[in-house]
């Protein structure tokens, strides 16, 4: 019955994980107080995601390159580059963990495989997602930055 | 501890539901059997789904005129139109329940909404994902037919 039920549960969308969308929000997050420096326990409340999650999204994006962990009493997070520099492209190649829209091992591998062209349509078509992705960086995103700040307080 | 579980079932890849991907599956088979009509048991077997599952997915699809379901004994299901009449963006967008790939209500709700310029990127991004299978067909997905006949036997 569990079981079952987790099937469903994988089918409900075609979603960003939510690994790549708490670290789109978090950079998005660093780049409209570019001085301070944030701690995981006041962003963990702000996006209301658990101290844990967060940890190992923060890890990743400092691994990454993205983020500055600054050690300390006084440390915390900032934006490791210039927001203008970072394509969101970039992030989503970085933190999803495939961009493969089908599975062709699943139940037992699919009859088509390997002369199936469905996969390489859904390829070029995920391609082009990211092409669209590659001329946004996280400075558009944040372009009305003092609506946002008064958003999240 | 389900809970737990279930949550990280959903995070596991950004990708097509079952529905949408043995959709395409399935019209793919009609179109490259054009003269045999097909028995839910069959395709059941060949693509090792359940009936009571596929009996969903060839329900929506007869619904929504891409499958014909001729009734009686020696009955079965083909193709309602030409396979090169139908876009698989149309299949797409027909069996994905949204194409939103960030859920702004989650955990809560997502303190940037509705000011947020990710939201708008990500459909845009969608958009350039469907325009590019808007160019796709099912006749362009079989058209190796003879050697996907092979394949599947």
């Amino acid at each position: 019955m569990v079981i079952r039920w987790l099937f469903q549960s994988t089918e409900l969308q075609l979603r960003l994980t939510k690994h790549t969308d708490y670290s789109l929000r978090l950079l998005m997050y660093l780049a409209i107080k570019p001085d301070e420096l944030q701690t995981i326990k006041d962003l963990s409340g702000r996006f209301n995601v658990s101290r844990n999650h967060l940890m190992k999204i923060v890890n990743k994006l400092v691994i990454l390159g993205y983020i500055d962990s600054v050690r300390g009493r006084n440390g915390g997070l900032r934006l490791a580059k210039p927001k203008d520099s970072i394509r969101v492209s970039a992030v989503v190649e970085d933190m999803e963990p495939t961009l493969e829209l089908v599975d062709c091992e699943a139940d037992g591998g699919c009859p088509y495989y390997p002369s199936c062209k469905l996969k390489l349509a859904l390829q070029d078509a995920s391609k082009a997602f990211l092409e669209f992705l590659d001329g946004v960086t996280l400075a558009d995103l944040v372009v009305n930055d003092k609506q946002l700040v008064k958003l999240v307080g």
